[in-house]
């Protein structure tokens, strides 16, 4: 399996990456990287790999795609940059399985989109993080922003492919699958929703549990929530700011006062654990799912460990066969609308 | 000025009604209510209300809408109901003024949409709800809910009721209003936010900062959020189900160990001033903007404090002219629109 992996962009990158990719060399003996940036600091970085840097190769692409990057532009404009000369060598190159990326997500999944194959039969790739729930699980949001316009027969594509994402990478058997929707009942929402909850209950590959209202995101109820990506990136980041802007209030009041830094100090671990569980680096990189090679988007703030989770991940992918059961399923489907 | 009072549907209903009405016409000697609900109940609870009894009309409407009605059935068949009686005084009486109730938002939405005649001008009425920031101030979202389907002419309005409002009830001079969207650069989004955006930016009654990304919804940067009904109902109710759950997750590690609760003993004041904080209750109610007549839904939790909080609202929002500066607005956008 060949992994290429951008090395730019990332607050660690690239020696996060190098981290990363080598310890995963270590692991897997079938593996190998094209790791992409600036050819210099990558030999550097490379330099102590010993054993297994025959399976490491290094393309300079010294160019760095920031978050300020328009991504229509970054695509047409900065194509000396890592993460598109990465996109490129994913698309060219035969042997390359996936791509790992610490980068700007809107200019990858906008590169990633139009520049990737998708899967045969898959209208628009989607994009799907994971956030930890209450209960000690996950759950995944699937679009949370690579298509704002989407229609039902869509809604339904990404129930599947959310349900073979977390079939084959968390091991759920049978995922439980919700709509995003503002309220509970079959009849609530617009004519898309609608038209979509009738689908998503007449899909016996689907274990659809009915409509989520956000409220309930986080209580461990459901696995995969099924969303256009204009509302599931409403959903996701203000999941991600509330729980930030909570913390940061809770650390600000605690050193407002003597007492409370006291309090604070006896339960030091336990607010460390919190901290940890709110971090969603911890639970691996957000997928673009439907392209015909898979895209993972790691944090920005990954460390090594965080992009050997991406790796991990994108190795799991293509072992469970997440794509071909995909095509399995869009195969089963084309046969079904032709026979109505 | 009359206010009609739903006393029933509400977690501590008809006594927080009640009680919130007599503690606000104790305030106020030009103030009214019809209280509807169940007649023995009221008379019961009105009976020590003393020197003001005889500002305080009971009207007989005994059925309640809860939750799992589906809206539309409420309002076609429960017209016993106090909500949809409370409603229907609302409109046919010359002298009321506002509505209160803590009754079922879904129905109470709906049903005042419906029936409730719209300022002139106005496509269609808002609800929009508050939510505290981190620095101690405060956010409308509007719309969050009433209305799914818009165009960027309704966002436009939106704004222009949420700076009216948030003016009025808030006493903020120039508020300052985003459009929600999935990043901030002008060219975000799907072509409602880019027309919206556009219209936003060139209309001189407004205070358009830009587009906001839903993690900064509570930094204090905002006053007045503009979106669709349903990404607005998306963005309310994550932040009050992350803010919850994690809470909720907090209390339970604390109790999981003896040193946690001894250390969350010695910070306890400030624990319960950080619910207190998040606690929505105590902001005011959330209001239906666009209607001639102010509907007002306070919390389904809300006490007597709670409830005279919505009474104080509804009086600021007559005394401010709220509607009446609206007016003024749509006359102008009016000439506007016919002067291109």
């Amino acid at each position: 399996m060949k992994i290429i992996m951008d090395c730019l962009g990332g607050d660690r990158s690239p020696d996060a990456n190098v981290k990363g990719a080598v310890a995963s060399l270590r692991k897997h003996a079938d593996l190998s990287f094209a790791l992409v940036g600036d050819e210099a600091a990558l030999s550097a970085a490379v330099s102590d790999a010993g054993d297994v840097s025959d399976r490491i190769e290094i393309v300079h692409a010294p160019g760095v795609i920031t978050g300020d990057d328009k991504p229509t532009d970054a695509i047409r404009l900065k194509k000396d940059s890592s993460m598109i000369a990465a996109i490129r060598l994913l698309r060219e190159r035969e042997d390359a399985d996936a791509l790992v990326s610490c980068g700007a997500t809107g200019a990858l999944v906008a590169a990633a989109t139009l520049r990737i194959g998708r899967i045969r039969g898959i209208r628009r790739p989607a994009f799907c993080p994971i956030l930890p729930t209450m209960d000690g699980g996950t759950v995944g949001i699937c679009d949370s922003g690579a298509n704002t316009d989407v229609t039902a027969e869509m809604l339904l594509q990404y129930a599947v492919m959310g349900t073979e994402y977390m079939r084959c990478v968390f091991g759920k058997k049978e995922p439980r699958v919700a709509l995003l929707n503002v309220g509970t009942e079959a009849e609530k929402g617009d004519d898309l929703r609608r038209e979509a909850y009738a689908l998503l209950s007449a899909e016996s590959g689907v274990n659809f549990v009915g409509n989520m209202e956000s409220r309930d995101l986080l209580t461990g109820k459901y696995d995969v929530v099924v969303c256009d990506g204009f509302s599931g990136n409403v959903l996701v980041k203000t999941t991600e700011g509330t729980a930030l802007e909570l913390l940061k209030k809770l650390k600000r009041d605690i050193y407002s006062k003597t007492r409370y830094k006291l309090g604070a100090f006896i339960m030091k671990d336990m607010f460390a654990k919190e901290k940890a569980f709110m971090n969603y680096q911890n639970y691996g990189g957000s997928v673009l799912i439907g392209t015909e090679k898979t895209v993972i988007k790691g944090h920005g703030s990954s460390d090594a460990a965080a992009v050997e989770k991406c790796i991990e991940q994108a190795i799991t992918i293509k072992a469970g066969a997440m794509n071909e059961n995909i095509s399995a399923w869009l195969t089963k489907r084309e046969e079904e609308i032709s026979n109505v």
